[in-house]
């Protein structure tokens, strides 16, 4: 049942989940413009009253299955990892549109199966990573596309941070260092390199399949590469850079949501210049991706072209076959 | 024959080879105060007095031998990679103390037999690695055995660059991204994680066996891990990060030269603090290294703690590692 094009009027959003960063979106979705959140849920009444009261959200549900079936056009889906496949089927065979935090699914046969879903119901689909509609990744894109690097050889990112050790949903079965920080140095060479021809891995998995860390080397034809690394018990160094033949881009520390990136071109007549880019800001950083998103599904599109369902699945290709190597029995944990 | 203390006198040294590297390291003794260049030496005697007219020394040479029978110390050996081992066996055999380009010799095997023969013959023998002499790396060790970042726990650095497809020995058997370039990346690499207990390597090497980019991954018990790429056909970040538990700390581009370090430090009291290092470069860089070594020399020394032929042969081990893995037929070149 595709959407005809409402694009004059407003999308209505429904929230799936509580926690920080349905906070962090619903703020941002105030800054939309075009885009209500109408509705909010979760298992528990108490934190869906006290989500609803502090961002003024007419209605409240404390069962997920009562919202999808009430009176909205979209979810955005911020639970934790492990919920995300099933809360993702049950709003698309409602024909609720879809914008589901990352990882969209823990595996790319869950993320192959929403998209067959999505098809089906045609309803949009698309995994929530900001980081491609960061505006700083727009001018990245024009300065790469306008040769200012050459030919992309290499990009190198990480993410790693020692997170708390709570009572979080990181630490129990689903939580996932690759699957949660790995997520965006795996999209961030998939961006520049597509995908790998043969990849290496190593990292710390517990016996209960929470993976702790992990460094991973995506090799390419030719001799290009994208080496990344992710934690959840350390810091890595959380810049980005992409290395061409003409010389390398570094994207500023929190290379995900990053504001500033420089070029570092050289030339035999003037040698090395750098020059710097800077973006704005809004919001929380999610303002881009709400706006696109919610452009999008007004306009009746299924996906959106910045990170189709097709190119996560690919994403997850990658994830997959690094979990299986840092697994000690070899078998991908799904 | 071990040298006596003669810290009050002035070292005479000989330069072998008139290249831009020997260039470079001649007119940086001049700043060392208690070592004079008396001497130079090169296959052809017009390169010779070219070299020793625009340095002022006294003495020139167009035979090695020659120079190494002369009245010097001690010689600088600034010739083409594949000359290195059977330069330095001469020179220390004559007991003449010697500091020698890196990369050293070719491979481990070399390197261990030079250290031998230094052994034997009581002479001075050090591999040029100035990176370590750098007043920044003083710094840097200062930083990080103050636990600014905790314990260490990855290291990352690249040097890549295409260089000219001229007629010099980079692009002829010997010639070698691995030992021009690589050898900074898994020198620092073994700076702050010592010896890996497992490699993976891959990268582009001629039928010819130059290698021309690589890209490796040293990994370490518990996770810990360095990663390093080289090359001379195309660019690469030329900065460097090490990461640990609480923080981590970027080198700026030109890492194994830089005069500035960034350390971002994560308290729970402050969040993140950043504090920037610099220092001051002296002459071309090797000023530092000069003067340490020559010092050594005076002192009676027969090899510079900063930089032993140990912890030399043990980088070679890796360099090796690397070589092998990235050879069509499995065998290292040599």
């Amino acid at each position: 049942m595709p959407v005809e094009s409402r694009a004059d009027e407003k999308l209505r959003w429904g929230i799936v989940g509580t926690g920080g960063i349905s906070q962090q979106i619903t703020a941002d979705f105030s800054l939309v413009g075009n885009a209500d959140v109408v509705a909010v849920a979760s298992r528990h009444a108490s934190s869906a009253d006290e989500f609803a009261d502090a961002f003024g959200i007419p209605t409240r549900f404390d069962d997920y299955s009562k919202m999808l079936d009430s009176d909205i056009d979209a979810v955005y889906i911020g639970t934790p990892h492990v919920t995300h496949f099933e809360l993702a089927r049950a709003a698309l065979e409602r024909g609720r549109h879809v914008l589901c935090e990352k990882p969209i699914g823990l595996n790319a046969a869950e993320v192959r199966e929403l998209a067959a879903i999505a098809s089906e119901s045609g309803a949009f689909l698309m995994e929530a990573m900001w980081m491609k509609f960061n505006p700083l990744y727009a001018r990245l894109h024009q300065v790469v596309d306008a040769g200012a690097i050459g030919e992309i050889r290499s990009v190198r990112s990480s993410f790693g941070a020692p997170f708390p050790q709570d009572d979080s949903s990181r630490w129990k079965p689903g939580g996932s260092a690759l699957l949660d920080q790995g997520i965006y140095p795996v999209t961030l060479s998939h961006m520049f390199l597509g995908e790998p021809s043969n990849i290496t891995a190593t990292g710390v998995i517990r016996e209960d399949a929470v993976d702790l860390s992990q460094n991973y080397t995506l090799n390419y034809s030719g001799g290009r590469f994208a080496h990344g690394a992710s934690s959840m018990v350390e810091f890595l160094d959380q810049s980005a850079s992409l290395s061409g033949t003409g010389g390398w881009i570094t994207i500023d520390t929190g290379f995900w949501f990053a504001s500033r990136l420089t070029v570092h071109r050289f030339s035999v007549e003037k040698g090395e210049t750098t020059e710097t880019i800077e973006t704005t800001r809004e919001g929380n950083g999610y303002v881009p991706m709400l706006r696109a998103v919610t452009a999008s599904i007004l306009n009746g599109d299924v996906e959106h072209p910045l990170h189709t369902m097709d190119e996560t699945a690919r994403v997850f290709d990658t994830l997959d076959e690094i979990r299986r190597q840092i697994t000690p029995n070899g078998k991908a944990w799904s």
